[in-house]
């Protein structure tokens, strides 16, 4: 089922969680998105590829390396292929376009940038990286501070400012508003090509009934002393976005984000069916015409 | 069963067939010696690791990538690990060292050297890497030429030259005199070790009744316009060599390899049990310490 065709859809995606484990370069967000997209996602698990195993990641232990990334053998490939490109030099912007469209997609998937960009966040058990925080310590640890490391000389991905600029709508997805959404509009030029975009600039809340979909969100605006609301979003992206799509949990923040200036809309956004999934598409879709 | 303790033990090894795919470094001999040593060898195989499988090297295929080099997913770890290590700067031999005591042994695995050394055959179909002519080619070209690229640059590795002259007695395994004796032969200061060493030196022939007992050895003998035959191993051989052993098959070369000035003794070479290698080495044993 699809809501619009492919080849009219691109996807800017966040590279923060790039971390580097045995010599290969990983795009956790970019996998995500790519395999998901691909169908070939993992979807009990959320990550990886479906029918995958762990027998590389079963040996590297055995040579005293840390695996708590859960690097699946299959999964393997991809980031094989992705270092080996990366080492000859082709962008990985290029990269991800060879990889999305092995796959067989036809969406554009773009990374939000080409350079080194890494999120760090600052807990009471240290400062680390994002994935460590997120897959080793499992969010756990109280979050003081977070960092985007690179982000001053890191420059949108070539198609990144384009894109924004020339998509009608643009749609900020329910994802995290610090390390995901967050660390997107932190790169050179994003935030302010979203602003001047005359685009129809629509953003699905990530929080429902004061907690996230999915992921630590909360944890994080708790940490950077944010509410954890989807008013609290809505404030986030308040100099850009035109709507804001709302679940009918949180019908009595409404007026709130209004006041901001935003546009709201009422409705389901938590999608636990295709049918869902269709049903969100298609209001967000019908609101982007209005 | 152990016929001698492992920790006087060293094995040196070819590295002419090692090889990069996918931006790792392979190493092909040193891996079957290392996994079999360890007893982790898919023995019905001959290489790699038991109970491996090859979900990486598909998804790899799907990303356009020649795949006939069979990389299992748990073998994938200690190329990944040889990789990363040697890309830090630490040496081949170091690598296998760290490797090998990863997997429990205390016998002693030396690359013949740490320098690039390939060896290429000339063939009816073209040159080609080695491990081009006998994986993916099944060793059906005809053998024109054999190349040892990097040979003059490649100097032993630390402990090569040592271990030839200090131990005794020096064995030389039933294997390839071309590709996998003749490249440890070709490393500068091996074969003038050999001569000089006071030790026992036993070679045991990879031939029986005119055949390898396995491998491509023919092909490349005849290629290179030699005789296929046992004699003709000992002839390679005949500057440093005192014992050669010969299968009973082969009893009628006896005197032709006596007459190059090498002792000759007659057992059964091919081993097909464990009983087999047992007695094989403590014939070879028993002759080394007369």
């Amino acid at each position: 089922m699809k809501v619009i065709p492919e080849d009219e859809l691109t996807v800017i995606v966040n590279t923060g969680d790039d971390i580097e484990f045995y010599g290969l370069h990983i795009s956790p967000d970019i996998d995500i998105v790519t395999y998901t997209l691909a169908g070939i996602v993992d979807e009990e698990k959320g990550w990886g590829v479906r029918g995958d195993a762990f027998r590389c990641l079963e040996m590297l232990a055995g040579y005293g390396y840390d695996t708590w990334f859960n690097l699946g053998d299959r999964d393997l490939a991809t980031h094989l292929h992705r270092t080996s490109l990366l080492r000859q030099g082709v962008k990985l912007s290029e990269v991800t376009d060879q990889i999305s469209r092995s796959l067989g997609l036809s969406v554009k998937i773009l990374p939000m940038s080409d350079d080194k960009f890494e999120t760090w966040v600052e807990t009471d058990a240290g400062t680390m990286h994002f994935q460590e925080y997120f897959v080793r310590r499992k969010a756990e640890d109280k979050i003081l501070d977070v960092k985007f490391l690179g982000a001053e000389n890191a420059s949108p991905a070539p198609g990144v400012i384009d894109t924004i600029l020339r998509s009608d709508p643009v749609i900020v997805c329910p994802s995290n508003p610090i390390v995901s959404i967050g660390t997107i509009l932190s790169v050179k030029g994003v935030r302010e090509a979203l602003r001047r975009s005359e685009a129809r600039k629509i953003a699905i809340s990530p929080i429902v009934g004061g907690a996230p979909i999915k992921g630590p969100a909360d944890k994080l605006m708790r940490g950077l002393g944010l509410e954890v609301s989807s008013y609290s979003v809505a404030f986030l992206y308040r100099d850009f976005v035109d709507v804001f799509v709302l679940d009918v949990a949180d019908e009595e923040e409404k007026e709130r984000i209004e006041e901001l200036g935003i546009k709201v809309v009422v409705t389901n956004i938590v999608m636990k069916s295709l049918e869902d999934k269709v049903e969100l598409a298609k209001t967000v879709l019908a609101e982007a015409s209005k």
